[in-house]
């Protein structure tokens, strides 16, 4: 009995929305770059930890920066043993996890870099994937700004050795106490629990975030009644005063030509408040001993406006702007921007243990600082396809197989063709489309001979596609006849000259 | 009003059940190992692929070797979009995947590697966890057995490069289609599609693939009635007849003392059956290239009893097998066992494309290999503790700052003391946790006469428990006092010398 034709479902070969495949050209890329960064990471003493990629929910915490949805933006499911697990959507809140489990073995303090993928389930957009890699150092139990001073110059160390000109950098150093004792003045200050102070400073924050997006008028808005945008949507202010809404923009742009000044009139501002004033002194440390440590004053910067949109910075944020201009898609030039940042997070620890345990650290944005790389360096050149050894003759595989294997064992990358070997004028498009500098072409007769032909594909890469006959490409310049027991030596020569023509 | 005390629950810190955090060490060691596999990869014209950790449900498939549970041993949730997205449980349906949406514009053949983690929600066991490594390469678009034999050659040359000796591995060559053979001879043919054979045929495969474990006797037992393990379960067999069993048992005591007898005897096994000598003559071909490619015939066997759980598999089939000792759990001597294996999948990808595409490949189990190579290694000596310098007053921390950054500008791996720098005796404790090499110790008396001290702590490692105040140090043979500006040159010094005596 013959069973029934049923259709058959196929299921769809595509990536889930929002994830990308990465080719070995982005992944050479993010490793070169990941290494420099690590070299650098090393240097000033941070160890390496590689934490899972799936945590508790419990133990992740929701500190993204979409306050109203609880555990929205995160990929998590609940586990059979009923547990709700889900992807780490980033590398400091395993930190933290991984901090307070071990605290009693580790040296305190403790320093440490990560680097890997973290996971959103936010809306992907241009260039925005679900799936993307972050690169982070923190330092854990020291309250000391030198740990803080330590990241920045660090960060400066990086931009500078991932080829990043000190004119094209700035970072801008920021502490969060200072707006803390500025909130004070306006009576808007942290301790208060009422709901509607909370949300005040909330959208006081998210305004200021804005700065660079919105400009003073469009923050100033967003600090009284509230603003309308492009697309006519209106997003609620935060309701201030305008006296309270000055002191907010007195603040915004007390940014002076030297540290010195502006943190001269960043302490006007706060007077009065001990946790300002603190603020500053943290401020002016940091800045001194980034000083000491070589770091130009060309390349770090006191700025009011650096606030980072996450909600758990507790002092010091800071942040890298490449201040080179790109073309965006629409043609308009503008500052390429924010690469790194980071900051001090005394209580995320506390979340575990009961008690704080200061901590700062930084996050570079991967993809950012690769595209920042691939802007200012020339296109990469390098093309490194294989050797392809084509195959002539079925019968004579093996002798293909040694030839493969020689050269293979010489550190030369080859391959045997492994088609269908009908055609020589396919085998060598298959090498085109490999990017191969080297064809090398063995029939029976040159085995004969004890010689083999090789070649030269970047010579003759044009020719290719209308060579049929093992006789035609007799007659080409761009092959070479040479001795069997020569090849490894010519092989290497013609990839030598290859290197040089590119 | 105050508010009202309640509880505050306090997440736990700790990993989800079966992950693991992996510490510096054990992340140089793997990623020192994937790079001598990937270059192997690489000079064979393997190109790499990174697929992302989230694939569809739906075109990951189940092919996990729990048939009994679909969908059972992955991680999936219910997407918003009520797309069920799943993390991957191996890297070689990602390819699949990637290769039916991309079979257009890639190469044919396609050599592909990839490394990275994988998932699986299972129980875990004793160094089995539900995140862990793996590293493959597949060759995607053919069916010549020269594909399977490059693989295989690739296969000995990482397990070279590795530093496991050739008389310590082997790899075991088998054809799936020979057992088919086998199978056809006693009825069981892969045709039928009545349920009960299909049946038969799992319990059969599964019966073979336990060989090693449970030897001749056991397998046996399991084509025949069943077998009752030693707590006392019984697992019902494949009710073969006694003909049928001694046909399958001759099949597996086919092993002789060369390949070229071990194919002759397998010839007569499967006599009448066209898949069945069609599996020998592959196997044959490979063999002889792989010897032409200059594996030695004896890191390379065929072996009867390899089939591979994974029910995927069409043809060749084949296992790295360490023959070294190694000692268990409860002390007695065992073989070391697989660490690898691969084989040839020609279905796969037709689920997404409706035409078979042929394609082979390896996975290297990379745990497992790791644990392998520190069995023969000796322990790694290596200690990269930074050097430290303390810190003897606060007020001169920009002079430490100097120096340290002095150091890492000369790439010396350096930190300043960030704790609390009340006791230089808790400072030197910490040094020694950090493994550091080296202390650097300035008090204002030396910055004036431009001095500095250094202190050997891998001499003075246990003179620093009880040392606390600076006078008594000064008196240490472990200790020098140098000019500043020999900083660099001096550290260099005992560095060096540190390195001699470990």
């Amino acid at each position: 009995m013959k069973t029934k034709r049923t259709k058959i479902h196929r299921p769809k070969a595509i990536n889930p929305k929002g994830f990308k495949d990465y080719s070995e050209i982005e992944v050479n890329e993010r490793s070169k770059m990941l290494k420099s960064v690590g070299e650098i990471y090393f240097t000033y003493g941070f160890e390496f930890l590689e934490t899972p990629a799936v945590e508790t929910v419990e133990a992740l915490g929701s500190f993204l920066p979409d306050k109203d949805r609880p555990n929205g933006g995160v990929f998590s499911w609940l586990d059979e043993d009923q547990t709700w697990l889900a992807l780490r959507y980033d590398l400091t809140a395993p930190l933290a996890r991984f901090y307070a489990q071990n605290r009693n073995r580790l040296a305190a303090p403790y320093r440490r870099y990560a680097m890997g993928p973290v996971w959103r389930n936010e809306k992907p957009g241009l260039g925005r994937y679900k799936q993307f890699y972050q690169c982070d150092a923190d330092t854990v139990g020291t309250s000391s700004p030198a740990a803080d001073a330590e990241i920045c110059m660090m960060l400066s160390d990086i931009l500078d050795h991932l080829g990043i000109s000190s004119n094209n950098f700035q970072i801008k150093l920021n502490n969060r106490k200072i707006l803390d004792g500025v909130l004070e003045k306006i009576g808007l200050c942290g301790e208060e629990n009422d709901g509607a102070t909370t949300d005040k400073r909330g959208i006081v924050l998210r305004a200021i975030d804005k700065l660079d997006r919105l400009g003073l008028s469009g923050v100033t808005q967003l600090l009284g009644k509230g603003r309308e945008d492009e697309s006519g949507d209106f997003a609620h202010g935060a309701e201030l005063s305008k006296m309270q809404v000055s002191v907010i923009t007195d603040f915004l742009t007390s940014l002076e030509s030297t540290a010195a000044k502006t943190c001269a009139k960043l302490r006007e501002s706060v007077s009065g408040s001990q946790v300002g004033v603190e603020g500053i002194n943290e401020l002016e440390n940091i800045y001194e001993l980034c000083l000491a440590g070589g770091t130009s004053d060309s390349r770090i910067s006191v700025d009011p406006g650096i606030v980072r949109g996450l909600g758990y910075y507790t002092g010091t944020v800071f942040e890298a702007d490449l201040t080179f201009q790109k073309h965006d898609k629409s043609g308009r030039k503008r500052q390429f921007g924010s690469v790194a940042g980071g900051g001090r997070y005394d209580d995320l620890i506390k979340r575990f243990t009961g008690q704080a345990i200061p901590a700062t650290g930084v996050s570079l944005g991967v993809d950012r600082l690769l595209a920042a790389i691939s802007e200012i360096n020339e296109k990469s050149t390098s093309s490194d396809g294989p050797v392809v050894v084509t195959v002539m003759d079925k019968s004579l595989m093996p002798y293909y197989q040694q030839i493969v294997q020689e050269l293979r064992n010489n550190k030369i990358r080859s391959e045997m063709f492994l088609g269908n070997p009908k055609e020589l004028g396919k085998q060598l498009k298959y090498a085109d489309q490999r990017k191969s500098p080297i064809a090398i072409i063995v029939g029976s007769d040159e085995i004969g001979k004890g010689l083999v032909q090789l070649k030269n594909l970047h010579l003759g890469a044009e020719l290719s596609k209308t060579i049929k006959s093992n006789e035609e490409w007799k007659s080409r310049p761009s092959q070479l006849e040479i001795k069997r027991h020569d090849l490894i030596a010519e092989v290497r020569k013609m990839l030598d000259g290859a290197q040089v023509q590119n």
